[in-house]
């Protein structure tokens, strides 16, 4: 298929200024391996802190304006070397992704529905005006680099490989434009359990309208570096309040939206007094999440109660709460897969969220079958495989 | 003075864990200064671009949690060495300033309000939740910097040389948190005349309230990555309609609150039929420009027509525009100092705006006033000698 490239060249042949042909896209099959020959010890996944530990190798892959995509390479993790005037320092012209390399029971290795994470990925670049490429190869590059690594997928079902994908501007220039040179790497993490006891930890939220993680018109629904790190010190005001994350709200009546950096779910006795699974619409600022959508397939494949993308207020749970209508309230995202939330901290009150009273019985079947399914205990056609 | 430092310990001794004293801030004192013995020529200040060329030397800063801030170096310009996770290519843990030196008509070099821009830096660093610092160590710094590289500053009063700190996290984690490692880091680049003529050339803008550059609650207010990387996108947009620049709105009433990187100004007679200069008021999603700031005491000062921080919406503009009671609009920024507006495409509509027309007089005075000042034609302390 002929696409057009960022130089408004074909695949067939060049049409731009330097007259050569330049790459839409870098291939997996022009992999260059040349893999680190000191190996590092593995760590106990059961002590790791999440991404600090990572693998031997990474991928990386050049791009210029001027010449396209260069071959991607797979070698030993290294410090890039950057222009300091590099716009990923300086204008947050940069994005990334989240996913998981889990080790089956049957000892095969698996991804979960990655072709997800790459499409958000394509999304974002092009909101990022960073260059677009072929997202089956990416995704069969990132193979490749698991399987180089698959000795570092960790052996337990309660851990796994967290893979990053990132892609930065490294345009060395001052100049607020469209970035002429690209850089796209991955590195790879083994992450132990979220839940170091294997049993779920709830958690508190701080809810204050005075810091807004997205807003319509802005980046919310795309994976950039520049949603998150203006989420730190909202984060860090939780911390004083005694809450652990940031219950993120927006707009006049409160809506509720995410929680830190995670999707949310409601479930609930609705206004009508139907059994609902709520989380609020991909309305633009909210991260389309893989594990909110996979959650949404399942509840909707159940098809025992209400699934819904609707607003939620802080009006409607209190109002809730207070007709003891609230069954279950949990965070999801790749990290910890779904995360059980017991308290909120809004106005000065402590809303208790009695999500832990109910088992969790919803939040325990949702992190179950995904599990089962990342670890191979149950066939779907969600889980890729690696090798 | 004792101040408290990142760790908890304070300057006269530490209460830390590692029982070692860490700096509160670096000091110029300590300055190593080991400059790059291979110099590259200058260029002529007539055909720059914006922000590419750099100097032969660079400062840099490095901190940590654990040792607090290192000893300044100023080395040669080189590729900074980053750890792949760092917090800033992955979570946008980043900030930077603008500010120039200029080589005055007495052959003297100045910058101009230049703790203004630290005092910003400052605001942004909390913001970021990245490291603090004595804002007269950075800036006596900045100076010996400009002192080492003084032949980089043009011989021309219509050139200068743009010095950009930046601050940037280096923690290597994927956890989205406050940084525990960070380099501090000045570039510099000789900007010839933003106007090449010599004269102003005005720009057309495209206002439309599909994206948003700032929010209430986000950062809009800092000088931080997150909020020029998102504005690259909407740019390309406007150069698609054939306007030069972005004209961001914000709300339902579409009120005008920055053009481009730039604060914005309007010149007008207004609702009560009085002259009056009007810029939006620092409400949170405002960058407060050195600029602006001087703009408005420079105004102030003068007493000759009222000058207001308010709100001005595109109905306000279009009726004022129907009324023949608009004068002047100008951007107001380091870069450009002050920059014309004569056209806005706004819903389908192109709103000529007659600032050329009426000289333009003030946008002139403005621009001659704070050009007096920076190259050394008028006393003033806004102007700070760096040698």
């Amino acid at each position: 298929m002929i696409k057009a490239c960022q130089n408004e060249c074909t695949a067939g042949g060049c049409s731009g200024e330097t007259g050569k042909h330049m790459a839409d896209s870098f291939k997996a099959s022009d992999l260059i391996i040349t893999p680190a020959t000191t190996l590092k010890e593995k760590p106990d996944p059961n002590g790791l802190v999440f991404g600090t530990v990572f693998t031997d190798n990474m991928l990386i892959i050049e791009w210029s304006l001027a010449s396209g995509w260069e071959k991607p390479y797979i070698k030993p993790l290294q410090n890039l070397s950057l222009h300091p005037a590099s716009s990923s320092l300086h204008y947050s012209v940069e994005l990334f992704e989240g996913l998981k390399a889990y080790r089956g029971v049957d000892g095969r290795i698996r991804l979960f529905r990655p072709t997800l994470n790459m499409e958000r990925m394509a999304r974002s670049a092009r909101r990022a005006t960073l260059p677009h490429f072929d997202q089956n190869e990416l995704l069969e590059c990132i193979r490749k680099l698991v399987e180089v690594e698959k000795e570092w997928v960790p052996y337990s079902t309660a851990a796994s490989l967290y893979i990053r994908p990132t892609l930065i501007g490294t345009e060395p220039s001052l100049g607020v434009k469209k970035p002429t040179k690209a850089l796209l790497y991955v590195i790879l993490s083994p992450v132990g359990p979220y839940f170091a006891s294997g049993s779920f930890n709830p958690i508190s939220l701080w809810a204050d309208p005075k810091y807004v993680r997205a807003w319509k018109g802005g980046t919310g629904d795309c994976k950039l570096g520049a949603n998150y790190g203006s989420s730190i010190y909202a984060q860090q005001e939780a911390l004083e309040f005694g809450c652990q994350q940031v219950l993120w709200l927006y707009g006049e009546d409160h809506q509720i939206t995410e929680v830190g950096t995670m999707n949310l779910f409601l479930y609930w006795i609705n206004e009508d007094g139907e059994n609902e699974l709520a989380t609020p619409p991909l309305d633009g600022i909210i991260l389309p999440g893989v594990t909110r959508q996979s959650i949404l397939d399942l509840a909707h494949n159940w098809g025992e109660f209400k699934v819904s993308e609707r607003y939620i207020t802080m009006g409607d749970l209190t109002a809730a709460l207070e007709e003891d209508r609230v069954k279950e309230m949990f965070g999801a995202g790749t990290a910890c897969v779904v995360c059980p939330v017991s308290k909120i901290l809004y106005k000065g009150k402590h809303l208790h969220i009695p999500t832990m009273e109910n088992g969790p019985q919803l939040t325990t079947r949702f992190l179950n079958k995904l599990s089962d399914i990342q670890y191979g205990r149950e066939d779907s056609d969600w889980a890729v495989l690696v090798s």
